[in-house]
């Protein structure tokens, strides 16, 4: 960079290279995707090889001199002042990406990139399997890594937060423990009020079988209502269902299909759909620079839960729909009622997978792998006495205990994923879509008729207005309290939880 | 470079760099795929950035600093004569690679890259409008590319010897028309003939429907047969058939299905799968290096063509799949007989749409593309005359006139990606495949009855040893040479074709 470039030109060159990274991640995005729903199985090794140079070379680019030169220039008052809050806010999340994560050095990174990839692989094997030590090496690694990591890029406090920080800027070990043990009383609460009613819910539909053929088209059918838009996405399936967004106009969801469990696909759909919308909806414009992403990962799972839960197992919500539910399956349930359907999707009802888990205790699994990964990660537990803790921790948070691997330690893909930070996210997007709830509600008077007549486009308007379109221009954090006037809370959830059980289990 | 580095480091260093580039051509292969199959309908323009990078990172990799002082460091006789043959090869090709295409602009090679990635989702909309005019700037401008492209990177004699070079390494204009006057010649007499002859063939199955699913299972029931690898490759659908090695554990290919024309898909799929395996049995080891490849084009082509023609249209073929074929489509045929099928897909017709086109004048298309191609690449014509300058062609060379654009010059998807010098390898598929068959012969004396039996691995087994092991480490003409005794010969083709028409239209 000479003396002689102008504010353009420096704005120019910055745009440039991250469209560079963003068209790399772009590609990555896409063989994450591939490998996930059609690559032939065995070209998955290879690809991991390919997947590993791309992200290390985007990686490589996101800390590099020439992005550090632009980064400073750009800073400097003179060209900083003139800049659009977007590109100040880009500069200034760069410059804190750069400052922590150039410190990693970039074999290091390969080697990761390539290992968790391959892990995934792996890790699918050994729980078809239920055979976690073939597994438990690479995980190993993945802590390993994670453990180091968190001491070159720093942070204050439990070494836990460094990670964390990656998913959901500025939250820590400190907050999530009262936050998640205030949510866990609450929880456990409501739990123990279920367990004294005496009402008991129908289960007839636990028994049905639903041809995956049609509850293939009952998935694109829903996504289509609620506003995700197959212009710009698609849906297939997964054996972790899970959203990517390559760019805003090609934005993927997938899914997966239990002939003998529809909640799995129908829920996992709406879900992934909420993610979807989110990303379809950030506009073009931020998409260019550093904040054209989601405000974090919680805000994000805010959206999938909203859809999931406050509107998809809403009463309001199978009210609008229950006509074309029952005609499409005709042939496989009688005689279906509102309140057959509204109690069967929201039994409450301590289970295994969190995947399949109630709106109720979904959120104590989510605590459960909290606890297990802060003390992985300051190595107060290790890997290989992973099943043994999981077994203990499913006993003491949620009553129940795994009979195998497979329903136990190896369920989810996330470690293997190397995403440890991630799952506290997963409990906190529960939070927050109560707080959005409540503050749509105010706006959106008619909220539930809107949702009974199945008009979801003013509800998934409002969600572009107050959250999508402002992309990560601001945290989490400082979204909420724009959008509600306070910061994240516990409240809105647990008194919606409460409502809500209450009228189901008549307590 | 410094002098401490051993023999060993430099070619580590060397393999390094070559993988890297491959990782990048694999993810752009990646994205192409997708384009064609299942990217949504608004994320193509984007995806075309994102591939314009990649290939262009890829592009600068292999014309680098970097890449040429290895190639200078390994040349040096201390390396070069050290280096197991593979190497030196790929460094021989490597070299001459970086000579001709570093004198092409970066940027120009990029914009050249997403102009053709985006021409192709154009000519896609052209072709189904029947709108040239859309198309023509494209088209312009892509030629213009070439003809810069030619004179940058040299050549001797026709300045379209500088674009064929590209996949048929050492072919020419002035080989080619002896070639090509040759085959035209001989094409043109047995289609005379074929005039002449009073035999009239059953047209019955002309006018059969036959469902797409049932198409389906049979395009994938004869893959497995002919020994396409599912476990390192996938079938899916797209406008234009195609097969993408991404790496030879994940070579995929595409057909296209036409309820009321089964041959579409049948021999399409026949045709991709001889592509497929050859992919899928390059060896890992000289994939790691730039010999990792198909000898050329055209015998890239000889090996689609063999399967769909010399194979997949012979009688013996249909002996072993008759009782199957009839017995998965019988609701929708009666009483086939061999006799009937074997004319059926014998029938000479001249057609307007190169892909389905029957064997005979198949070739016919081909001469006609390249007598248009090499006039526009030496600006003898321009590209606003092609519509009328195809039909024309059409009426001399094949004796019939397309009435639109659809069925004529907008027919095919290659111009629109940049392809030129690429349609005479489809004719020179054909005559190295005869050429082949006649040596496969003398090995495997009962080729007929293996056919019979559809016992196909012995045959699969002598190309992979012959042809397809061998990658890159031979030319096309070195190959043949070795394999056969001599090089491109029309002889051969010429004699199959009389031979299987005289008993077909008994002339």
């Amino acid at each position: 960079m000479n003396e002689q470039k102008t504010h353009e030109d420096l704005l120019n060159y910055y745009i440039g290279l991250l469209s560079k990274i963003q068209h790399y991640r772009e590609m990555a995005g896409l063989a994450h995707w591939d490998m996930a729903t059609y690559a032939p199985k065995q070209g998955k090794s290879m690809r991991s090889e390919a997947l590993g140079t791309l992200s290390t070379e985007a990686f490589k680019m996101s800390v590099s001199p020439e992005m550090q030169n632009i980064l400073t220039e750009l800073s400097e008052e003179e060209h900083f002042n003139k800049l659009p809050e977007k590109y100040q806010r880009s500069i200034k999340k760069d410059i804190k990406h750069l400052d922590k994560f150039r410190k990693i050095p970039e074999d290091q990174y390969r080697d990761y990139v390539v290992l968790t990839s391959k892990a995934q692989n792996i890790w699918e094997k050994a729980k078809e399997d239920n055979d976690f030590e073939t597994f438990q090496p690479y995980l190993e690694k993945i802590v390993d890594f994670n453990q180091r990591m968190a001491k070159l890029v720093g942070y204050e406090g439990h070494p836990y937060n460094a990670l964390i920080d990656r998913f959901e800027e500025g939250m820590t070990v400190e907050k999530l423990d009262t936050t998640f043990g205030e949510l866990k009383r609450g929880i456990q609460g409501i739990l123990d009020k279920i367990k004294n009613s005496s009402k008991t819910l129908n289960k007839r539909l636990e028994s049905v079988n639903l041809s995956v053929e049609k509850q293939k088209i009952l998935s694109e059918k829903i996504l289509e209502k609620i506003g995700y838009d197959f212009e710009c996405g698609r849906l297939d399936e997964s054996v972790h269902p899970f959203t990517i967004g390559l760019n805003p106009k090609d934005v993927r969801v997938t899914t997966r299909y239990q002939e003998d469990f529809f909640k799995t696909a129908l829920f996992g759909t709406i879900h992934e759909g909420g993610h979807g919308m989110y990303e379809q909806n950030i506009p073009l414009e931020l998409f260019k620079t550093s904040v054209g992403s989601a405000a974090s990962t919680g805000m994000h799972e805010s959206q999938s839960r909203f859809w999931e839960n406050v509107v998809g197992r809403s009463e309001a919500f199978w009210k609008g729909l229950l006509p074309e539910f029952t005609e499409l399956f005709q042939d496989e349930i009688d005689k279906l009622t509102l309140e057959e359907m509204v109690d069967y999707i929201n039994i409450v009802e301590p289970s295994m997978i969190r995947v399949e888990a109630d709106e109720l205790t979904y959120s104590l699994h989510i605590i459960l792998r909290y606890e297990l990964e802060k003390d992985l990660i300051d190595g107060k537990i290790s890997v290989k006495d992973l099943p043994k803790l999981w077994n203990e921790k499913m006993k003491e948070v949620i009553g129940i205990e795994p009979k195998d691997n497979r329903e136990g330690v190896l369920q989810d893909v996330h470690w293997a994923g190397g995403m440890f930070g991630y799952f506290p996210t997963y409990a906190l997007g529960n939070l927050y879509s109560l707080q959005l709830t409540e503050a749509l509600k105010k706006d959106l008077t008619d909220f539930t008729t809107l949702i009974e007549n199945h008009n979801f486009a003013p509800i998934k308007g409002w969600m572009i207005e107050k959250v999508h379109q402002r992309g990560n221009l601001r945290t989490a954090e400082e979204l909420i309290k724009e959008i509600t006037g306070e910061g994240l809370s516990v409240k809105p959830y647990l008194s919606y939880l409460e409502d809500k059980y209450k009228k189901i289990y008549q307590f």
